[in-house]
């Protein structure tokens, strides 16, 4: 495509973000005045540019994901190396492993692709076994991910995968049936690649999982399944320039959104924040953006004397949930902000029959297109929403495309770092999850965590049993 | 079985609800003090008074299923109708129509069962169209389910099943296709199974969507489905009885743990209720729970010269959650309470073999069963969770059976109903939806809605565009 017409398709395939029904002149006291938001524009800029400095000095790793090529190069070779010799493709990983390439999948896979993806994040034996147990081995490839190479969910599986693969295709065959995504160096996943040299991918220092889907861990199975990826990092590279070439602040849409959200969490009390998908495909992408709030922004820091603590949690719904959860948001409790995503184009055209004309409760229902029809409930949820003052944000796609899609991904990454940034908190880590691994390796009977085990054994030892019913 | 083998039975087969958790000598000033739960008993037995006054007046409809006959023989009368002749049962229904049988699939559907079980509650056209052409109609028995007769979404999939059956199976042979559940005399889907002839089940007069779980709207097709309806309902009427039973409010199930969430909500300030499930077939439980939890509690009531406003966010998550949203129940707000749904015996078992012995960092997993893990990591969660101050509870089930899950749903029933008791709230309705509804049918040009029609394209023309990214 000439670079004018490239532009222009660019253009009319940008994601938009309306912040208006933030805003007090949209939904009264509890939206933002604008004054507020002039008041807050020093503060964005400071956090603008701590960023920049930040990306200068190469700290924030994932920003230059969708820019670097070498990365890009490998996972297309190992994809293109495994091409045309299995049906499945089944991740094993969970968290941050899982819920990028869900969430790609979800979007962008379509039925007839080579590779059928399974991400398999639960190690419920009752969903585990059968998912095994219904997989052509022999068609099958699995793609084990585990930064730290130890995750327990992660490894267990992969040690039952091996056993099977081995018995099933031999001691040597069954390595052609993995390929190892993890830490380059360390880690015992990294030393049994070495040991058994499985083919491998490599997740780059400094990246967290949640920041991970566009790396090896997202790619790779989305290259292997069909899914374009240079399209999808040209979308988050699309993304990525407009934030840096806005001319304002409030121009750039991940830090409008971070400010505003930060003003309506810390000034409205909107401890929630309900993510709304009018868009099946985009439910999986509501999932990665909980993972991606809830670790980045959920944190305490120590202040000298005080603790400071920050946290908005995240939840993710669907249409079908103003079936549900919509009478709690609209008369409960005003402690929400919503986010709603829209597709303009659903794709698939599928319309209601012109049947029931005479009937009064139904009738006009024929005619439309259930994608209009679904558009029309976003619309009157929004506006319901906000004549009870209820604050919410709007995300349109023009299309779910891997242009689009890259977009997305991008600005709520950067919507989350510059929000932690103007909180004052790390968003990479995750100190709190620490306790709860050190206390499972511990019941586990990991060497090295016999005072967990003990720790765990004592509290249930002494614990009391007059409220057990 | 012999009544008193069937009571040893029931007594091993007993739902287990810990709530230690909860209390100031697990987790600390975030708990609740023994004193406070004590002075909180004479309110809990005005509760349990005024509750039971209710069902004497006929008022509760929803605590009478578990001991009604004659609609279970009407149920299992039509299933028996339609078994032998098709492959799938399709679930045409939204809300409370989809998820009461969503969670009974979710965890009792097993993948021998004759019919396999579909619930279609999403009008995205990617998602109906796509699963529209993958059926075989002439095998397909479509469940149209709508108290009102009305509702959008499930009657404009009803709209276009029926075009495409007749279209295919002809105008006299598509009404074999087609079972409708709605209000016995009330809506136009109520006139077309009039008119038309179908098979037909009855949502009794005074069951919202959240409470109809036990009647037909759940137990067709699930009955239809291979489900043991009859063990559902008696493990649903056990936990009635043992709640009837109790010496004292705190020994009533429901009614303590709906006391001491009140206890927590309210001085405590957990703003919201996350449901973990340790087990993956109860994960659509979990999300029947947000829906019972979030229309029953969600509340403004008018009270003279102000307005109260009540409501509990309810969050469902499973075990993979923990590597995604734990960071944040630790480190962030302490705003919420934790009920974990935990289950001893996982059914099918699953071991990860005893390989890698000498790697320090996965061998200790060798040995162990899949079920074992999942049951070790919830404990330490719960630990990791207690030693931060942060408080939860645990129901177990001995295993997940029709008996067990019967007794889940009625115990949520009615703490949902006696949280709204000590609120003073309704549990019932949902008045805050009507709003919506009433912009969507003016949207989509429902006559009787013209108004509504002007006041959304009135707000949408009169946006401020400036903050439109």
């Amino acid at each position: 495509m000439p670079q004018y017409r490239r532009r222009r398709w660019r253009e009319a395939n940008a994601l938009r973000l309306d912040l208006n029904g933030l805003l007090a002149g949209a939904v009264g006291g509890d939206g933002i005045a604008p004054e507020e938001l002039g008041a807050f524009e020093p503060e964005l800029l400071r956090v603008r540019d701590a960023i920049a400095a930040r990306r200068a000095a190469g700290e924030l790793s994932f920003t230059a994901l969708p820019h670097e090529r070498e990365p890009v190069r490998r996972v297309l070779e190992v994809a293109a190396a495994v091409q045309g010799q299995f049906d499945a493709l089944v991740v094993l990983g969970i968290g941050g492993s899982a819920l990028g390439i869900r969430a790609l999948a979800g979007a962008l896979a379509t039925e007839g692709s080579a590779l059928r993806i399974v991400v398999a994040d639960s190690i419920d034996p009752e969903t585990f076994g059968p998912l095994l147990a219904g997989l052509d081995l022999r068609r099958t490839l699995f793609n084990v991910v585990s930064k730290s190479g130890e995750t327990a969910e992660t490894m267990a599986q992969f040690m039952i995968v091996r056993d099977r693969l081995m018995h099933q295709l031999g001691a040597v065959d069954y390595k052609r049936h993995l390929v190892v995504t993890t830490d380059a160096r360390h880690g015992s996943l990294r030393q049994i690649v070495n040991d058994e040299g499985f083919q491998q991918l490599v997740i780059p220092e400094g990246i967290d999982g949640r920041y991970s889907v566009l790396t090896a861990v997202g790619l790779f199975p989305a290259a292997a399944a069909g899914i374009d990826i240079e399209e999808l990092l040209a979308g988050a590279a699309s993304m990525d320039e407009r934030g840096r070439a806005a001319p304002t602040p409030l121009r750039d849409p991940a830090l409008a959104l971070a400010g505003a959200l930060w003003l309506l969490a810390t000034r409205r009390q909107k401890r929630m924040l309900v993510l709304m998908a009018y868009c099946e495909r985009l439910a999986a992408t509501g999932d990665w953006f909980c993972q991606l709030w809830a670790e980045s922004l959920g944190k305490s820091v120590e202040l000298g004397d005080r603790t400071a603590v920050w946290g908005q949690t995240p939840i993710r719904l669907g249409p079908a949930d103003q079936h549900s959860q919509l009478q709690l948001f609209v008369d409960g409790p005003p402690d929400k902000v919503v986010v709603f995503l829209r597709v303009d184009d659903h794709g698939a055209a599928v319309d209601v029959p012109a049947t029931y004309q005479d009937l009064e409760g139904v009738g006009y229902l024929g005619g439309h297109s259930l994608g209009a029809l679904l558009n029309a409930e976003q619309r009157a949820t929004e506006l319901a929403l906000a004549k009870r003052g209820r604050p919410s944000a709007t995300l349109t796609l023009p299309g779910v495309t891997a242009f689009t899609l890259g977009q997305l991904l991008f600005l709520l990454q950067m919507a989350a770092v510059d929000l932690a940034a103007i909180a004052g908190i790390d968003p990479f880590g995750q100190p709190g999850v620490e306790e709860s691994r050190r206390l499972a390796f511990g019941l586990l009977g990991r060497p090295g965590f016999e005072a967990s085990h003990d720790e765990v054994e004592g509290w249930l030892a002494q614990k009391d049993t007059r409220f057990i019913l």
